[in-house]
């Protein structure tokens, strides 16, 4: 088997696996618990919160736990806006984030708020200058995403954080889930108020995450209760995940500079590769592009029916994003960057993880050009 | 060891946790994903939600997969608050409820809605015909927990079901986080819209749980994106926590009948037994109470002193609610039944599981004993 669907989720990691494991068994106490048993779950997880902090090199009282990467984005969004909400109801995205920011965008405009998307260039990418000339006086918050789920384009989170530091009151978030350990940057030096990460993305656990929120900054909680996460996030805490999340982090922050290479060579070999088959198009750009995502298109040829041929090799890769797959609508990113709707119907996206190997793309790319030439042959 | 603080949370069975780990190792591909490592995902996150549906007694489609109680309290209240907020803007609920149900209240209160905290009687109860009297043309939502998390107060759900039944525009949401399978009752007899469970308080995961939306009742979600959980809570589905309490759900169920028998001998052994020591006074009903909990005053002694005391002969109990234990603040729920504060100051809760015994029990009352009368000699 080639799993190279790794931005729709990661395979976990044994030793996540085996954390949460021993945690959830032998330190099962509710934090909250004033006895021996809850001491044992606090300190598991203050020591998973000071883990996450120093790998994104913040505070540790800047760390709080979700269940996910939807949680991170809808938290950071609504709970920014609801907060701040009578200085302003104006929020600036980009045309091609993903549904937990776009959706979360569209109900905040039900309730009264105004969304400037920002259209992107024939790479994918929003330009800063259109993020400064898109600020109002009652602009709240900037939301963008890192690296892009569905063609992997970088997003210029540097630029729009120098302009951001010259709107002290506007507010910065940053969807990190797929950029996470594969593409560097600095929470600290780019002025970044928000930043969501996904445990499920970089072989952690399903249903874990964690939303960096910078100190001094505010947001209303969309679960109220107990208080804990100080107050941002109440509900007795996974403990046992948080750990497992940290982990993970852990495990992908030591991997990332050999990871990255071996995953640059394998895109750039898949790239040549692909480019030599007759009728495949490559949409993913070659500047600004994380490492881990090829997107292209079949000229001619549904993406699902291609997919599912290509599975008959135990080899599995996607049409687009997972969240959009069942849909059956065109990538919506492929659509802002322009590419013709047949074009788009027939994209297919591989996404790498550390785990992938130069072996595993020469005989993705072989079994490619012949599942191609099979389904063409059917088709004629 | 004696663990007797399962309201605060449970020990995992380690079936869950097998079903758990299995899944996450060996079927961890994205449910949304459309190959077969999604299809199987899927498959099972399917399997989990009909055992659930089965063990309540209701539709497939009216289960959703939450990150537990905190958030399925937030989702229902919320949720329907934003909904139908052109329709009305009153809800009503008890003075006695979690912090998950209180603080939602709250917060709603902020956004221009106004709530009815219904008061209890000295037994930690409200009344139906209170319920009935609180209606107003404005009234939206009416919020209540099945068993106080506290002192184990049944509240009347079944009368309040049979109010609702009259006014058919209000929905009607039971947190019954603390009853689930120890304390029986209909989803559908009751005319329940919602009702919020959580698997660590039943030997399942922390992160886990389940929202009851009853078919036809609507929500506006927390979590905008992907439109899992039919667009109730999108996020990449936490498929190993569903599996992980389906289980949980069933062997709690299975053992629930001969579970409760034991645990009401055991919580009558209890009060004999604490009721014959000097200075103890029980503040858990006789009448309408649940079987699991006990909740007792130590007149004249600071109850997290007691609880130390009793953590260094292994027996674990707790002041109050885990959530509120950190604040110092004394029992909200004891206070509302007209407990002196000196005494509330001094409360101590045993929570019991299926899995503790009469043997446990005698070991704790004598214990009890003991830590009382040393730490009075102490006191002198
Ligand atoms: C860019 C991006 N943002 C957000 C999400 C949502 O994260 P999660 O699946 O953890 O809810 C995903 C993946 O699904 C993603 O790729
Ligand atoms: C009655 C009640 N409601 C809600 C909750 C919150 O559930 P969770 O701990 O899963 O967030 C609890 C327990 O903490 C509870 O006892």
């Amino acid at each position: 088997m080639i799993y190279f669907d790794n931005s729709a989720t990661t395979k976990p990691y044994k030793e996540v696996l085996d954390s949460f494991l021993t945690v959830s068994s032998e330190y099962f106490g509710n934090p909250s618990s004033l006895h021996g048993l809850g001491g044992q779950a606090e300190k598991l997880l203050s020591q998973a919160r000071e883990q996450v902090a120093k790998l994104l090199a913040v505070k540790l009282s800047e760390i709080y736990f979700t269940s996910g990467g939807t949680e991170g984005n809808n938290l950071a969004i609504k709970g920014a806006a609801l907060l701040n909400k009578n200085r302003g109801r104006h929020l600036i995205t980009s045309s091609v984030e993903h549904p937990s920011v776009r959706a979360a965008m569209e109900q905040l405009e039900q309730e009264g708020f105004e969304i400037t998307y920002l259209p992107v260039d024939a790479t994918g990418r929003i330009s800063a200058a259109d993020v400064e000339k898109a600020i109002r006086k009652e602009t709240i918050l900037i939301s963008m995403m890192h690296v892009n789920n569905e063609v992997g384009t970088v997003q210029p989170i540097e630029e729009v954080g120098k302009i951001v530091k010259n709107y002290p009151t506007i507010l910065f978030h940053v969807d990190a889930i797929q950029s996470i350990g594969k593409v560097p940057f600095s929470l600290t030096e780019n002025n970044i108020d928000f930043c969501s990460i996904s445990g499920h993305k970089f072989h952690g656990l399903k249903g874990t995450g964690a939303l960096y929120i910078r100190e001094g900054a505010r947001i209303a909680p969309l679960f109220s209760g107990g208080s804990q996460e100080r107050k941002m996030r109440s509900g007795t805490e996974n403990v046992a995940g948080a750990v497992a999340l940290s982990k993970a982090l852990r495990m992908t922050m030591e991997k990332s500079a050999a990871g990255t290479e071996r995953m640059k060579k394998i895109q750039s070999m898949l790239r040549t590769g692909l480019n030599r088959i007759e009728g495949i198009t490559i949409n993913t750009p070659i500047e600004n592009a994380a490492p881990h995502i090829l997107n292209f298109s079949l000229n001619g040829l549904k993406s699902e029916v291609f997919i599912h041929a290509l599975e008959q090799r135990e080899i599995f890769v996607s049409t687009t994003s997972a969240c959009s797959s069942k849909k059956k609508s065109p990538s919506k990113t492929l659509l802002e960057m322009g590419v013709p709707e047949s074009a788009a119907e027939s994209a297919v996206r591989i996404s790498l993880s550390f785990d992938n190997t130069e072996a595993e793309a020469a005989t993705v790319i072989e079994a490619i050009e012949k599942t191609v030439n099979q389904l063409r042959k059917v088709m004629n």
